[in-house]
């Protein structure tokens, strides 16, 4: 990827919210010639992943894998238990629950939307409300981001599916969790989901093209009742052939080759080791926010994510301008505002495969950028991060705590 | 992909007809950091891509690139122009297109398929006669797969196109040329298609995980009208952000940088060139296979295909232990026999990044493969084929005509 | 290189005065097949590279590249210019100094080493004094390192010249310029320099491997008369080669392809903006140091290194119990104290190919390993540092002066 | 490496007798970041490659790793060893005999050199009788080349070492394994020799830029005496930094990342079949030549060489004119015949990583380009190696014969 313009020297921080930087040993790892998808060999590897995969979503049920980036994760969720014409409740946590909720529309489905001020996550409340009162149990699914790239804000899922007992209502519950998985804990099946959305290029630490749903026994009997037209993202199509470590059409060889890697990379570390990595950058990055004097999106800590950080520009000024600046000079990509949020807010995205000087790399390059466009602030956020950071180095309880 | 079982010493013959061998320099443009695919210099490689596959079908149009797999390419054909209901006609060149009928079913259309005996490619005289029984133009598209690569047959486009023509019949054209595209000559424009389907890891050499869908006017009309629910194959999102060089969602960043890279390579070596250099191939594989004894399955020379070339076993001999033979004792792959071929013939991939050498290594291992499976045959095919290709080196018309 | 530990996430900060991080783009450049070392395609390669190291070194004469590491272009330069039993100044600037003289020792050699306190690059009045002396013009060669790896002092080579002119003195100029080329502005020509050692694996950016000597006329005529018993380093055997593109012996081949890459690389981003990054981030790393209420080693700011900066350890606190720390919680090498300095300094590398955010992560990663290891210094120097680039990026001015 | 030429397509066929091809498991362990060569990590990379390569060698003894090619470890193990004005006696078994000969007049020595006709390996009687004659044990070191690249003949060193104990001679036994170590059985310790010298790029399937010595105790011994002047070669300066998994000056740390792994690899396949490869391989070359009616240079088969065949040229034809169509058309290198042999003979490299396909590809290749370039010779070469290859596959035990 050679480029005409005059060399930037170093290498970039990727500081989205995904895609996350790609370790070596993953990029490597797919940089291998490409196998018959039809052989013995393939077959190990098919049956590796398929695998492996389960204990990354902590199921023991099937988890799908598709050739196709995240957005037809959350097509075959809807598209595999539902039908045109079937009730949806979706709840309104930012950009892409509203993306979700007009697909949903484009697939023929009636969603109903919990409207909500994109700075916190699902209300399990509300859910449970507006459950109690469907008594004929129209709604065939609930839907909800687990970790909502657009705001940084999670929703409680285990608190969702008690809302739906809570309101003995028979929904499905699809959860997405593009920007949460192998970053922030998840369990599919402790918290009765019956669909998982996700996708590759975020926690899982590698480029995006690998997709997934991971499903529960209700899901797949409700599947046997979908007449959603559909073929690509037909879960009876790839489960008779996963059984046996292939699939159905050609798969994302070289990537699952980096999927396999990835998830021995997440072992070698331990989840639980993973996730608390992911916590210490977001409370660090949020202590530099505070100390430069801004405002994290989110407003309450109950759903802060640990996966990234959005922040709140100060009014007059432009969160792209910043942004733009910042990649300039110091060759840092930051998230930016999407749709209603386009220019308030920009993105620090502190997930996948990262660590503390990096962190620390990326949240001086926001200082200095944020002086460098004459975005009104005070010193010392980086600083205040580096305290944090050095203070759970030398007490790894606190970290915890 | 380091493997517990004793090594195999050397490089894996991959003569399946796709995926292809991925070259290195391929690998390695692969091989770099994900790049923000809102950012600028995504915008570049975007702008790169579109335009440059727009070279490689030879058409003016848009192409839409998806990250998935090219049975996702195939769904997108009909999903976008189609609605739930219409009819649909289809030709049976083999066991491809009889998957494509089969998805045609799922996704609720009407197919009407025309059968053959999986020895030929589409016979244009019968799509001809068939449209014009359909006076009231109840068929809204005619499917064709260019490259049947479960039988090596091709089916000639400009001649279907002819017989739409004749017929004076609406219908829109499909063809599916992901066995073809960049291996055999092929003119989406000038051929008149509506929608050319085709896949990332055959002659484009990259890995799976890319696939397209090449567009006429007619076809963007037709897309408007279309109420089959959809959304991630829809190219109402695609087309407007790809005009600014972008993505409605997360692109297949990595596979995108070795698209860019097998673009500039075909033009290296110029596209005639490469497919002079299948012909060969192919010519000198279907020597062989004569000089062996052997049958090739394609009964007409004007359907043979450049890319692949099905081989008839003797009665009594099963293909895929021979193929497993080969497997294991001369470490090459080679392609089974599908469904109703399954067994009764092999199938030796010569299409993507390959030489002559290459090829004669090959055709040595099927030699050697067949007198190890005690498959009755004459010696010689290798040389025969040997003999061809040292023919076109001294004579390069030769090779040509 | 996967390794049984568990697993450091991120990417190691690998801070030592070289080897330094080599580019994907260096990487990705070797990781192609070996090519014949004796065909037309590899000499394309050899005179790309022996022409572009000339400008590297800012000389036409001719370049010797060396499949070795440092230590060997160091034996080959008194090697091919010397005889058993010649006299040789040497200035004593730090451990790497010392090396070398004990190397001539070893090689029959009679250095006579001025000594100095570690703290200062080579005094060229001092060097103008021993030379004055020299009646007879016993010494062959003056040697002086252009950057002490051992202190972050670099020697002022101009001034060196000019003292052996001031003196009228036929010696030999011989410099190590190992941890300077291609980091700090060096000119062989124009400083009349006779001999310059270099190698792969510093300002170079690529794994160590490959090393250097750059001629001049006088340098030619003195081989010509020495009696030193070698072949391997011969220039003699190098040069008749050379001038076709090739080698007399096996060259390194795949560190030749990723030398290409770098020469490229320097020459896009201008060794002029390469020198003047380097320089900005030695200033920002030493205003971090001041701030954190340490001292840099080089005493005199005459002599400051872009490259390195050597830092001292308060009196009682073990500067490797504090790498050590660094090293295994926040995953950075930090170089050692060598020989007289162990245990008392510790060396920041900010060479090769870095950027702005990696300097702070680094600088960060610092001052939290003092922290840690409980070394007195105060916070701040990560900040002082950030003050200075931020400075810079809105006045580009203000870096340059 | 993009090249302005017209793009070649497939892959190159490398069948010269060293380098050869890089598997693509060691390219991609090389492809990794530069560590720092004195800390934990490289520790233990060290200490596995140097204890690796004694199971390489069959030595219990030290094995010394340069980072530098092959010639210069013939230059370490004569430095290391012997002083200037020591006598050796060498067998002229072909170029490189000569040229390691030319090397020991640069260094001082008095090679004694024992005619041959380049078609045979070194004879141990004329060795036994030279040694009877050297009453005062003149002669230092014995010097043989196991396997002569240039020739195709090996020197049978069990039985050289027989001839100097027959002798009763105290002569040190140095042997030049560059193009046989790994593909070739060879043995340090049971056949007595004192320094064995080889190279990464032949059996060891690296690049080049490593090269070896592997000792015993005699050679430890001698070396303590030797008065040629180096540093770079020394032995005294390397086990002590050695013992510890490190090395005295910067290592060649990615070569090694890839020593590693090769050295793995030849577990894996394990040593006795990686001989057996290279013997069958060998074997099935020789067939073909003698079927095109040409002569293998190896006049005796007592001294065939399993790792290259060195083909005489029919009267009146140049082998690099040959050589030079074979390239062109088919894309493979093949070796040129050296100095006396020049225009007279080509080589055919069937070392490394490689195996029945590939060799049948190459030999079809050489077929080809024979009737090219218009040189007499019959068909069915590359038949016969197939016929004796695919006997070989149906009965291992005819192959081990």
């Amino acid at each position: 990827m050679s480029s005409n313009a005059a060399r930037v020297a170093g290498r970039h921080f990727l500081q989205i919210p995904g895609p996350t930087p790609v370790p070596d040993r993953i990029l490597r790892a797919m940089d291998m010639p490409t196998i018959d998808h039809r052989g013995p060999e393939f077959q190990k590897l098919g049956k590796r992943v398929l695998e492996g995969m389960k204990s990354v979503f902590k199921t023991a049920n099937p988890v799908i894998i598709y050739p196709a980036s995240g957005t037809g994760a959350w097509e075959a969720a809807l598209a595999n238990v539902l039908s045109p014409g079937d009730k949806v409740l979706m709840f309104e946590t930012g950009h892409f629950a509203t993306l979700w909720k007009n697909m949903a529309i484009k697939l023929g489905l009636h969603p109903e939307f919990i409207a909500s001020d994109w700075r916190i996550g699902a209300d399990a409340d509300a859910i449970e409300a507006r459950l109690r009162e469907d008594k004929n149990h129209e709604f065939k699914a609930v839907c909800v981001v687990h970790n909502e790239t657009s705001t940084g804000c999670i929703s409680r899922i285990a608190e969702v599916r008690k809302a739906i007992d809570n309101a003995g209502h028979p929904a499905l519950l699809l959860v997405d969790t593009i920007s949460s998985l192998a970053s922030i804990d998840y369990r599919h099946d402790e918290w009765g989901v019956d669909v998982t959305v996700s996708g590759s290029q975020k926690g899982l630490m590698l480029p995006p093209g690998l997709s997934f749903n991971a499903l529960s026994p209700k899901a797949l009997a409700a599947a046997k009742k979908s007449t959603m037209p559909k073929l690509f993202w037909s879960w009876e199509e790839m489960i008779p052939h996963n059984e046996k470590g292939y699939f159905p059409y050609t798969p994302g060889t070289n990537l699952l080759y980096g999927l396999a890697e990835a998830i021995d990379m997440l072992h070698e570390e331990g989840l639980d080791n993973v996730f608390a990595r992911h916590d210490r950058h977001a409370e660090a990055t949020r202590r530099a926010v505070r100390a430069w004097g801004l405002e994290v999106l989110c407003r309450d800590p109950k759903y802060y994510s640990s996966s990234l950080t959005a922040v709140l520009m100060p009014e007059g000024h432009d969160a792209d301008a910043f942004r733009e600046k910042t990649l300039d000079h110091f060759d840092m990509s930051l998230g930016t505002g999407l749709t209603k949020l386009s220019g308030r807010v920009f993105r620090i995205g502190h997930l996948g495969d990262t660590n503390d000087l990096t962190i620390l790399g990326a949240l001086s390059g926001v200082e200095m950028g944020l002086a460098l466009a004459g975005v009104p602030h005070k010193k010392g956020g980086a600083q205040a991060a580096m305290d944090y950071l050095a203070e759970c180095a030398s007490n790894p309880l606190r970290a915890a705590a």
